[in-house]
């Protein structure tokens, strides 16, 4: 494995050696470890020092179910903290085979940006790096943009392509992937690392394996017999069937029946419409449509979970994969929206934008209060999205997310964290994932550790840093090793897992308790990033207006005390 | 003197003894000493736990010279820091003799904000105050609202007074008060206190002193002395001469020639139009216009330096009062604007909108790198204006200021710090500004110290520091003296001038450093403020493209370093 570094001012690749402070490390403890190294933590998200930083988990490569996910990494233009967004798809897999621990793409192309003349793509292969341009794509959305590069480069390939949203170096833009049918779908969404890439003058990266190995393994056998017990434990675990059958929108009519269902704005927790969007109503409609319809399919070849699906319309024709609850809950309860079709219309706009749903889904719910929509309104949401593909003024601010539409339009009641939009949890009746929101060095997040699942009292302010720190480090092992949530319920089960496989998989011992060590490592250096880029724990909070305003039905605020979210990272 | 202490949510007044601990502060001290005593820092700007308050300075209330101008404060919506305003006129004159230390305003009125009935004046006067409703002055600039609040209350109240920007929460907006002709023209121009005010859902506050004493002066024949020599230093000053020939606008020349006149953009700071644009000419132009048109003019009773102007058009009719060095230098080189009749359009523009030309000029400069207006073209920039007037989301965007533009468009090179617009000395050239730009809690502003005068090689980044720690200093006691910087001019000569002054208003003793020590004292404070907001040494800092690329005509870089910046503070 070789740390590949391509400068794109000078359009050079240098192929180095893996320093030893970095061997232990990858995807998400990787991408902070060099950003600390390499980038200064004041400097300019957009400008020539922030690096974009592609790194697969210490477990990509293998088919591991679950296991292959991209961490994409820097500074993030929305924050202004340290980022990293994952995503599945195909991207790992290839990295992996190319003996890639991390590509950090140093620079930008001169000019960047100035016209469509400067756009570049970005090449890897065992032969090494070609920056070509294509000014053929400037402007494309990443449906047409992945189609053209297929065909110029070859089916085989994985792709990393923004669309016009990040070419506007617009904060919310994220990074598209392939999944396992070449559907640009699997999107390192959050932070806007999408502008970063834009602004750097990269449309896409293509990465083409094509004739290289597969990793190697140490030790084989041990390998396969932890990847059967895994599997197996992963197979059988009932949460695995529900996510199966329903994907994530299982969570919506939970979320509900808590009364932490964003809705209309995030002014209520509980949607009347539920039922309308939920992860039943998912799976009944995509059955009876049939065609491209199913509610079931894997974002990555070998996930025996398979959460991810394909959303038809009422001919059968797939409007958009996969519809997740996180879209359901921003673009569905949080703007009174209660129908499917109408959602999976805009998350279809959304990611061709090659923008993030949570984010783009609450900017649309401050542009309610704002007065630019009704609550229900699908048509003048989809409008609105169009502003965005023309660039208007309008179009740009709602893609800088929903802390710039409550900025522009001065709305005070915005529910983000450092800037970033929060997921479909809210955080005043689930107040462990508030405290995620409020602390994770990553901005409000639920993927950085959701309490959902926990057997508390999600309403008791008491006992939720402990909870949130257990899901904080947890998460940030599993992303360090390229694991996605869900294969955390296979981890769980026998946690003599994951020290196996990484035993067998590098020939070197780890401690039993490996996936905490990641992650703690993971968070230090993330706020360690954060620190000398000028965070404090007055950054650590939720916003004011939710420890202050109720939130129906509880009519709860977020009451966690200051002491208990400062204490959330001494363990 | 008393605490006045307005509750908009309440409609109600309280008249409260000033506490011990804010005893011997006035001005910018005082408001910052509130702040930190009363708001908590982390709070929303645009929220009810924000404050507004108005301090006139310690010396406020009898005609001394250039003495009488009024702070407000408050959390910036712009920086997100403490925040102080001062500007001349009549506001402070009129606290002083209703006996007022301070007016706090807390909270807001119900629902401010959500339509045109919920606007209200405040009118202040010995009987108490009077929250009156205003729905005919919504929208209204500050011009023909001023004129309308005289009709009502009378020609001899003090207004307060926001335009469009600040009712539409812009974070450059304003708190306009009136000059000694009753014209809506001096403005506490920096840093969003106008959206602050327009949050809380006040359009005006009326000060009306009718039959009110002239506040005490504990040794009136002490005092008497101590303001004859004053004004005798101030008078016979050189500076005092240049400044009533030519007004503010004689830096013009003097910053070009040393290649610190921020010019398209901040790309150069040499303008080859300066002359046409320069104090020698606008008083040309005045003289030779006649009518409105002068070159000298009092912003308030009793100024014997009289920097202030009326800038009449061909016709003699005034175009504008007054025409400032900052908005020739933001609105006319920035802009690549060689014609000061075009200024002068654009700056009455911002007035009547409310808001601040130092950062609108900016702001106009970041979106010509955008694209949005060529260089030099006058018609465009005010058509962009009329943007603001209309409420469009373009208008929006620029009605926040640079740092707003330069993030929606995607333009990293923006003349800011924490968010605030860079005065017209650009910082590679005049180095010991920019240690100022950087490390001031109020954000970038030459009027928090501004070095130009030193007799010190500008360019050299060794010296700059210590230059900047005296002006800051300094600076920071004028405005809680409620001394105008020119009033400095002055003290300079004879330093023994103002604790004597002080001694003999207040009747108690201070130390011979009075001026210092106020200074320092309302530094600490305003970091202090900071510093629990969530301020670092990594926020005293000028933005990176600045230390990267070079400036014509010296092709000098911002070099001073980050152990200067961050001794700053150390005295």
């Amino acid at each position: 494995m070789l740390i590949w570094r391509a400068n794109l001012r000078e359009g050079s690749l240098q192929r180095e050696a893996v320093p030893e402070a970095w061997s232990r490390l990858g995807g998400r403890g990787l991408a902070a470890r060099i950003m600390l190294d390499e980038a200064p933590p004041t400097c300019e998200p957009l400008g020539p020092n922030n690096r974009l930083i592609f790194a697969p988990g210490l477990l990509v490569g293998h088919m591991l179910s679950s296991c292959d996910r991209i961490s994409i990494g820097g500074k993030s233009p929305l924050t202004g903290g340290i980022k990293e967004a994952n995503a599945g798809g195909t991207t790992g897999m290839q990295m992996a085979c190319l003996g890639m621990a991390a590509l950090i793409i140093e620079d930008q192309v001169p000019a960047a940006g100035e016209d469509r003349t400067r756009w570049r793509v970005l090449h890897l292969s065992q032969e090494g790096a070609r920056l070509e341009p294509c000014a053929d794509l400037a402007g494309l959305g990443v449906g047409e943009a992945a189609a053209r590069l297929l065909k110029r480069y070859g089916d085989h390939v994985a792709l990393s392509v923004i669309g016009p949203a990040g070419e506007m170096r617009l904060s919310a833009a994220g990074i598209q992937n392939l999944d396992k049918e070449r559907v640009p779908s699997r999107i390192a969404a959050r932070g806007g690392l999408g502008a970063v890439m834009g602004a750097k003058g990269l449309k896409a990266v293509v990465f083409d394996a094509k004739g290289a190995p597969k990793p190697p393994i140490a030790d084989p056998e041990a390998f396969k017999a932890a990847q059967k017990a895994f599997t197996l434990n992963l197979a059988s675990h009932p949460q695995t069937a529900l996510y199966r059958d329903y994907g994530t929108a299982a969570m919506a009519l939970m979320c509900n029946a808590l009364g932490a269902l964003p809705t209309r704005a995030f002014s209520s927790g509980w949607f009347e419409s539920a039922e309308a969007i939920s992860g039943e109503r998912l799976r009944e409609v995509t059955l009876e449509r049939g065609g491209d319809s199913t509610p079931t399919h894997q974002c990555m070849p070998g996930c025996v979970i398979r959460c991810s699906n394909n959303y038809g319309g009422p001919d059968g024709k797939s409007l958009v994969t996969p519809l997740e609850y996180e879209t359901i809950g921003l673009m569905g309860s949080n703007l009174g929206i209660g129908d499917l079709d109408t959602i999976a219309r805009m998350n279809w706009e959304v990611n061709d934008l090659g923008l993030d749903t949570i984010d783009l889904g609450a900017a649309l719910g401050v542009a309610a209060r704002a007065g630019l929509m009704a609550f229900g309104d699908g048509a003048r949401a989809l409008e609105l999205l169009q502003e965005i593909r023309r660039g208007t003024p309008l179009g740009r601010i709602l893609g800088h997310g929903a802390a710039m539409v409550g900025k522009v339009f001065g709305i005070t009641q915005v529910p983000v964290v450092k800037g970033q939009a929060m997921s479909a949890y809210e955080p005043r009746a689930i107040k462990g994932t508030g405290v995620t929101y409020a602390t994770s060095p990553q901005g409000a997040d639920h993927t950085a550790g959701n309490t959902v699942r926990a057997k508390v009292d999600h309403l008791d302010p008491k006992v939720q840093a402990a909870l949130s720190r257990g899901a904080q480090i947890s998460m940030a092992g599993y992303d360090t090793l390229g694991a996605c949530i869900f294969a955390g319920f296979g981890f769980a089960v026998a946690p003599e897992v994951v020290p196996a496989l990484l035993r067998a998989r590098y020939g070197r011992d780890v401690p039993p308790d490996i996936l905490q060590v990641l992650g703690r490592e993971t968070l230090v250096l993330e706020r360690e990033f954060n620190k000398r880029a000028g965070f404090t724990p007055a950054h650590d909070r939720l916003p004011e207006w939710m420890t202050q305003e109720q939130l129906p039905p509880h009519n709860s605020v977020f009451d966690v005390s200051e002491e208990d979210l400062d204490g959330v990272f001494d363990w």
